[in-house]
């Protein structure tokens, strides 16, 4: 009987040329599949709530795959973990109703941006956060952040190269946590994100954190709708989809 | 003028053959040599207190450099960390006496090595712990790790390919902590160790937790010198070397 099964996946994205299957590398979406080909003996139609770049993370991604099968749910997570790498995990499956769509009927998600902020590197770190070793202050980012959140045209804050029909986002919150070991983690929520969008709000954050961006500035540059007003794209080693929402 | 430096480095040994310069991959003693060569414009012997194994990692390796300089000790962190990769990092400088030397000088040693303990594995964390699924048993581990505590010869936990003039070792300690995130860590504290000693104690440990060793059998598996009587050499990735000291 077909039917659709919703996937929860985490992954280690710096071996990855990103979520979707592209020609110039490794993608995470291939590997599932192969991995629904081999444990599933069919075809698997594999499709993810977010294209996740080359080297970002992901603790919840959330993939809708339509196969015809019976075997019990519960037993579907180590069954394909077991046709996976090891830097690619199902943590959870559960069945949903066929028209499940994964993009469509997401309400919100969260994305994590991770920075490594001491003079010291953490080689085991530098593979999950962006390293930056002058003091950032903490409390500029986090005024900054508010002039961000709410419903506004984000073309500023989206790389030219992938526009979309309509730049207009909703920024729900921003918390920003200065964590142990001397991160700081950037909580991003919102109902849809640009491409580059998280990547370029950590990287004019942390501008405003090194004092070269001012706080108040951030109204000016969403209003110029100019990438170039923006700060960088930070890298995307800091990046981690942290979680994706399917209830209001 | 000629001094001696005492440097302490950590290393994510993921992309290494180990410590040592070998003919078959890039070394950390390598990178090393070359960041020493770059800054300090001369060729400079390097030589660290641990030939760690390839994969192996490192929080506190203790190198000696001898070098001919005048520079502040304090900026000599920075200088060599620009010219490394950022998966090796020096974290500390000092002057120490010319004659010192990091292998005949260390007090003790402690190694952690780290298990990931659960049916969903962590993609962040495949580099850096041993992958068990299989609940194991920490007290029955705890109480195995008492016999190997002490002087003994330790024959039968050390791989038969490189053995030594001696090959009795003193562990002054093993504490196995449960840590968050379903980390197990094993930290073992000796005045030295003989090739993947800490490895097979570890795979020792990981049976008796599993229960398909005894741990009444440990006092038999030292005594009998036979390294087919120990458990299996666990994986490299689960080891870091977490300590040297110099002090008594």
């Amino acid at each position: 009987m077909l039917r659709s099964i919703m996937l929860v996946v985490a992954y280690d994205g710096t071996n990855y040329c990103g979520w979707q299957s592209q020609t110039n590398g490794l993608s995470v979406q291939e590997k599932i599949e192969n991995a629904c080909k081999e444990k599933f003996k069919q075809k698997v139609i594999v499709r993810g709530c977010s294209r996740t770049d080359a080297g970002v993370h992901a603790e919840h991604q959330v993939v809708a795959i339509q196969v015809d099968t019976d075997i019990t749910i519960e037993k579907i997570p180590l069954m394909l973990n077991s046709s996976l790498p090891n830097d690619i995990v199902v943590k959870y499956a559960k069945y949903v109703p066929l028209n499940f769509n994964p993009i469509r009927d997401t309400k919100y998600k969260i994305y994590r941006y991770s920075i490594l902020n001491t003079d010291i590197r953490v080689p085991k770190m530098m593979r999950y956060a962006a390293y930056y070793y002058k003091t950032l202050d903490i409390k500029l980012m986090r005024q900054a952040a508010k002039f961000m959140i709410g419903t506004h045209d984000f073309k500023a804050f989206c790389s030219s190269e992938k526009a979309t029909k309509t730049t207009v986002r909703t920024i729900y919150d921003i918390q920003i946590k200065n964590e142990k070991n001397n991160i700081i983690n950037i909580y991003v929520k919102g109902n849809g994100f640009l491409h580059h969008m998280v990547r370029i709000i950590a990287g004019t954050l942390i501008k405003v954190g090194e004092k070269t961006i001012d706080k108040n500035k951030i109204k000016n540059i969403i209003d110029s709708m100019e990438r170039k007003n923006a700060g960088p794209t930070a890298p995307p080693e800091g990046l981690t989809l942290e979680y994706v929402s399917y209830d209001e």
